[in-house]
């Protein structure tokens, strides 16, 4: 009892200034994190009211730990990722326990020893074919856990079959608490500070058209000025390439958003028809523009650097094409973020073609930088094309 | 019973064709998928005698269920990943339970409702906490699935300490058949046909060198013959940048191999002493090589290309410095497969050095090409640095 009280003291004590610590110093990210603990402890606190609670136990029983069970594992960061995981641990739980059923009946009219021998030959059978199929990479991508699930509750009921005769009825208590702990779930993450993945790959496409246009200011800033500050060149550019490079590593996660998103209910300015498939198109170009920015990381940091004097001359054009470039990716980023529709017909191509046709002029004069600003040029024409 | 002979019949009949016929489809990849798909029924089997076959049921009970519900959990495509897997589980468990024990303990001491209330603020405060910590990246990448077993443990059992006398008893039996599950899991993913992820992540580097070489070569091929097939440039190049894109897109794969490769055990040449680090460094470095090639779609795609004559004069040493490049990044990939001392410094690097003067004289004629071999030049010499 004594223990006890003075844990409690302790947690008032100390819980508090820890929060406000946190909460200091941690950005929206963290904040998020933070709110994300708090939900997963409020689900598990409910769910465990299964057991708690006197009335709630007698009607549930031991089977209260699926409940549980369903919480902590399908409890994601994103509502879209608690809702694929939850909707496949539930086709899966129900598909496998079907499939059990019909396997332990089939297994108890054989009886005798036949009876462990075809128990043994079907969970031989369901789990090498589910684990093969969960390998294939579009169902891995999507119906994976759920094969999981099948894999795991075919067994638990073609087994269980053997020592209890109410398979059914233990499937279905079974399944209803896991429904239980399902609902809890989906309640929480998508009611409480729901964070929601479609959100959270648009704002990331959007940002990165802003990230790119940054990067190429930062290698014009730093290719026309290289002569006023050579010294400090290590220290300079690596930012920006980072940038760049944490873009051309975005599509594992973009890819999984992607897929998050596609499971999340109606929300925002599109409800239902986010074009997820665009996102993902517009992603591939953004890391194409990324890998060309990225490759002018070579140049920069070359010892062979053309001359002041040739630099100085083609100083203007190159700030023109910069200027355009980036003002277009800008444009496109902030229509994206937005949502409004970007009229790159009327409003930017014209202006990129008729710088093209200024550097031509210029190109004959200085043809080393003509090359790389081609290549820009031509990847955000891809990256507009989307 | 006669459905039964029906479908033992039927299994007799296709499950034979079904395995050839995808024996002569598939390649090595699928037929490493195919043997997991039957370690994992295999094993799968095994933990199922502990219900089917008495003597064994009647030692472990319903917690049974724990070791198949273990083999399904952990049982994973790589050794590394398994074994992961698998001492995630095992310190999860055994910490979860340790704490849950004391708390339960506690719980009881103080009795009547304050046992609910000391259960569920334990709850909510070790899930939060948890779930919070389990967000920090470094924890993410190597102790997610621990966390997640250290909360489910610690749950279940704080909340089965108000029903059961015996929690101790409890967590004990359970223990011990996920210790099972676990050896019958790690038995057959090492040592029945096994696939470790340092293998994996060892080949796919080295041959990555190959790729990029051979990517190189089919650049400076088109970028010569342009002249003679320009209507099919269209069709040709793709390839070749695929390649590159998937070289591009391997970060997350390569540092999830090298996660997995971490945890395996003594084998191969180097032992336990694979410098999983410099691994990743190279994939780095690769990368950006692959980014630097990518740029080039940009150039060779353009409609804009430098006339014929002026091709056929940069025609020699484009080649040659192609050459020198291209057998430098074989030189390093073979050196890295074979696991032989690659002496850089007095083979390779003096050749590029050479090369390098030798464009030096030629690039004041063509400084268009110049800037994209240096880039080439660069980046190689980037590569042979780590």
């Amino acid at each position: 009892m004594g223990s006890n009280d003075q844990k409690n003291r302790l947690q008032a004590v100390c819980v508090p200034p820890i929060i406000s610590s946190l909460r200091e110093k941690t950005n929206k990210q963290d904040m998020r994190k933070l709110i994300h603990s708090f939900k997963v402890g409020i689900a598990l606190v409910l769910v465990s009211f299964l057991y708690l609670l006197d009335p709630l136990f007698s009607q549930v029983g031991e089977n209260a730990m699926w409940a549980i069970m369903t919480v902590v594992v399908i409890f994601e960061f994103f509502a879209g990722a608690t809702l694929s995981k939850g909707l496949n641990r539930g086709i899966g739980t129900i598909l496998g326990g079907g499939l059990g059923c019909l396997a332990a009946a089939l297994a108890q009219e054989v009886g005798g020893i036949g009876n462990a021998i075809v128990v043994g030959a079907s969970v031989f059978i369901f789990a090498a074919v589910a684990t093969y199929v969960r390998q294939v990479p579009n169902i891995k991508k999507r119906y994976d856990y759920g094969a999981m699930i099948f894999i795991l509750t075919f067994n638990l009921v073609v087994v269980s079959g053997i020592r209890a005769e109410k398979v059914m009825r233990l499937a279905r208590e079974r399944l209803s608490t896991i429904g239980m702990g399902f609902v809890t779930c989906i309640f929480i993450s998508l009611l409480v500070f729901p964070v929601w993945a479609s959100d959270e790959l648009h704002d990331s496409i959007a940002s990165n058209f802003e990230h790119l246009a940054h990067s190429i200011e930062g290698c014009l800033e730093e290719y026309i000025n290289a002569t006023t500050f050579t010294n400090e060149k290590e220290n300079q550019p690596r930012a920006n390439f980072n940038r760049c490079k944490s873009i051309l590593n975005s599509k594992s996660k973009d890819e999984s958003l992607a897929n998050f998103a596609k499971w999340e209910p109606w929300h925002g300015k599109f409800g239902l028809y986010y074009p997820w498939i665009k996102y993902l198109q517009i992603g591939e170009h953004l890391r194409e523009l990324a890998a060309t920015i990225l490759s002018l990381k070579g140049c920069l940091q070359s010892q062979r650097q053309p001359p002041t004097a040739q630099r100085e001359r083609i100083k203007e054009p190159c700030e023109a094409v910069g200027s355009i470039l980036t003002w277009s990716l800008r444009e496109l980023g902030e229509s994206i973020s937005k949502m409004r529709k970007c009229h790159a017909g009327t409003s930017i191509v014209p202006k990129l073609k008729s710088t093209r046709v200024e550097i031509s002029s210029v190109s004959t004069n200085c043809k080393v930088d003509h090359q790389d600003i081609d290549h820009e040029y031509q990847d955000s024409g891809l990256a507009m094309a989307t």
